[in-house]
């Protein structure tokens, strides 16, 4: 954050960068639930910020961005999808099996996934935007990237989901306390086998 | 229910059968939620009851028939197993694929499915409540029935319930519109795999 990209002051009245993008983000956060995903626009979080546009982008890129942060959601597309494309594509299923285990193995990073699931379970509107995104943002870009049809590229995501919850949350054995190596060696060739 | 297996009634107090079945489930609802799956015993339940551990068996068979009963739990393993071992064992990714459909296509037996799977991702003593039922009443009975490695079973398993998660309550496309045996087509052999 440099002085040129704060946001004008007036006279020691005008919130601080720091106080704008967290009044950005509540907004975000109160558009995102009551409209879905697709429905609030990155214009009109600004609006309802009190904010130009230009500085919402300037903050967090773009909509998907802003969904990031104000959900607290822990997973970037535009992190992952370059570290996923940058490995040669009969790796993808190791790939994929890793990085689930890393996000999921950090208790911080799963307790926004979780609590984003669970209110899918109790409230339509949470599976909504859950849903939007996960397809748009996540599902969307990876299997267009990769060339994997969606369907396909969903049984793979459904694999480690479902692993996921037995290891985390149910903490079922053996699987709970199995190695990252065992589950690299029994699943990744099965979600290989989806993505090729 | 035949007049033999009633409770002793006396003179016009005692309740009849479908109350004494209804106290016996939610003192088994009480005792599970303290205690754990493990910790409440089928005695334990009865003497809370103020029933004879007889009649608690004759109603509900076991502590997991008990369970079952008092959780609203859609699946029992007395019931799937004899289903499961029915098919010849080339036939196990199919036979899984088609159960988890036909359970979780039914909304009021995917609901206390998810009831629970909501309560284990908020409460440890839901979560160790299902882990202690699903460890030893479904994957130890059906790995042990199978010959199938326990945590091959829970990855065939979590490919389940993660596919589930995404169909039935993300609802994420087109997963969610795909055919039953566009499903079996994709997911059966990534299952039989795991299984063989």
């Amino acid at each position: 954050m440099t002085e040129a990209t704060r946001p004008a002051r007036g006279p020691g009245r005008r919130p601080g960068p720091t106080e704008t993008r967290e009044a950005i983000l509540a907004q975000a956060r109160e558009l995102f639930a009551e409209k879905g995903y697709d429905g609030a626009s990155l214009r009109a979080i600004a609006r309802a910020a009190g904010v130009d546009p230009a500085l919402v982008h300037h903050f967090f890129g773009n909509k998907e961005g802003v969904f990031i942060e104000a959900m607290r959601f822990p997973v970037d597309p535009a992190v992952l999808l370059p570290r996923i494309l940058s490995r040669p594509r009969e790796e993808l299923g190791e790939v994929m099996v890793r990085t689930f285990l890393e996000i999921w193995g950090d208790a911080d990073r799963r307790a926004p996934i979780l609590a984003m699931l669970r209110s899918a379970m109790t409230n339509e509107r949470a599976a909504a935007m859950m849903r939007e995104f996960v397809t748009s943002a996540l599902f969307g870009r990876i299997a267009q990237a990769t060339d994997v049809p969606l369907l396909r590229a969903q049984a793979a995501a459904g694999q480690m989901i479902g692993l996921m919850i037995l290891r985390y949350v149910l903490r079922v054995e053996p699987i709970a306390s199995a190695s990252e190596d065992e589950l690299v060696d029994m699943v990744a060739p099965a979600l290989q086998r989806y993505l090729d």
